[in-house]
């Protein structure tokens, strides 16, 4: 069976609390080995996982990076959704959330979407299989862990995807730094899915012109563009305080 | 005179048109060089600077890094902000907007949140001389040049300098991760101080102590924790938004 090298604290006790990967191995740096990392390792050993100690070093070379936090695992390669899976859960009174990445292709911005997603309750994240970022280790690294909990697809045409999402009933809005219609004149609280597209040039122009709207996020000063995982962060906390805060009463401050 | 040595296309540019540093030499890599180097390059010339060709592996030498995009310049230090200049721009009339770093220490989200930070107005950020990432070169890249734009100064003491802002009628609202008070129930209209805390360990206690508000942003899903960078693009965007945009009127989707 194919494995992968899991490393770093939160991907590895994630992982471990998400039970959706199995565990072959759990490998612990014995010098470096912080409080926090022993902590993880002993709730594998809990779980009846081999545990291997090992020098810093030589975990670096299993990992292939200094960033493992003193631990690492091996196990069964990520656990992938199904398209239909994701379809299969939309039902209109669940309101569902989704987001669609298209092509990112920095693992970095791919993991901090997924850790933002995951905090916002995202039901299900949709990639292209090429070009894009995949959910390898490093990935989950940068998320923090929030890949190993969050429900991740693969699909080979995302504007079939996005057909099969308007089928049922879901509206696909696309982020897109020129158009007129803002995030915040923007209605979220349908049943949604957010498009965001790559770092250089944005959604691709044939998945463009199957979304629903287009938006974008005001901006004032001389650059003029966030990067891709602030936008995202943004758009999917705008999406997320329309869809369950509108209600909340705003208390003006007083000084006591 | 001490000088630095800034690299990427949007450094250079950034601190071309902002017009605060003052430049030295451009360096040009012949073959890397994009058009956008060579773009960026032009300009420094009809600017009268000196423009030095040379290799891709001597830019990379000389501005440590291989990130430079075929583009670096010698420059005059980051031209820092005295807190007063910040203090003295504070006029009631004008509804200041100010954000307070108090120990980001990793260079990438020191710089995305100047970059965020410039896309919503911000008047000024301050940070601690001690014990916080610097505006250095990298910082430059991480924020896309928004920190050639941005009014950044260093301070001593941050208690002191949330005692002066209180002085001159600014609200001091600190980010909390405990905080019963969301984002989403506060009222960013006034004048208004957003302080953020390290990556690790939030706001020092002495500092939390002198916000007037703590506040947090609401998460949902099993890891329940944004990164600093996304964290502070969405309080930001939040203040923005109630600041700006509250009158918006809102759209309801319609298929067509």
């Amino acid at each position: 069976m194919k494995t992968e090298i899991l490393y770093g604290i939160h991907p590895v006790s994630e992982a471990l609390k998400a039970g959706r990967r199995k565990f072959f191995e759990v490998y612990l740096a014995q010098n470096k080995g912080s409080n926090r990392a022993e902590k993880t390792a002993t709730i594998a050993e809990s779980l009846n996982i081999p545990l291997k100690k090992l020098k810093a070093f030589e975990l670096s070379s299993i990992t292939g990076t200094d960033r493992h936090q003193g631990i690492g695992a091996r196990v069964s390669p990520y656990p992938l959704a199904e398209p239909t899976d994701i379809y299969d859960n939309i039902k209109p009174d669940k309101n569902p959330f989704l987001l669609l990445l298209d092509s990112i292709v920095d693992p970095r911005n791919l993991g901090a979407l997924i850790r933002s997603a995951l905090c916002v309750g995202i039901d299900g994240i949709l990639i292209p299989k090429d070009r894009s970022a995949l959910p390898t280790p490093a990935v989950s690294s940068v998320s923090a862990g929030a890949l190993e909990h969050i429900r991740l697809a693969l699909v080979t045409n995302m504007v079939n995807a996005i057909k099969d999402l308007k089928k049922r009933g879901v509206w696909i809005a696309g982020m897109d730094k020129s158009a007129q219609k803002s995030i915040f004149s923007f209605d979220f609280s349908c049943p949604l899915a957010i498009v965001i597209g790559g770092e250089e040039k944005g959604i691709r122009s044939l998945v463009k012109k199957h979304c629903d709207f287009l938006i974008s996020i005001p901006q004032k000063g001389e650059i003029n563009s966030l990067n891709a995982s602030a936008a995202g962060a943004v758009v999917m906390y705008e999406a997320f305080r329309q869809r369950e805060f509108k209600k909340q009463v705003i208390v003006q401050p007083q000084r006591h």
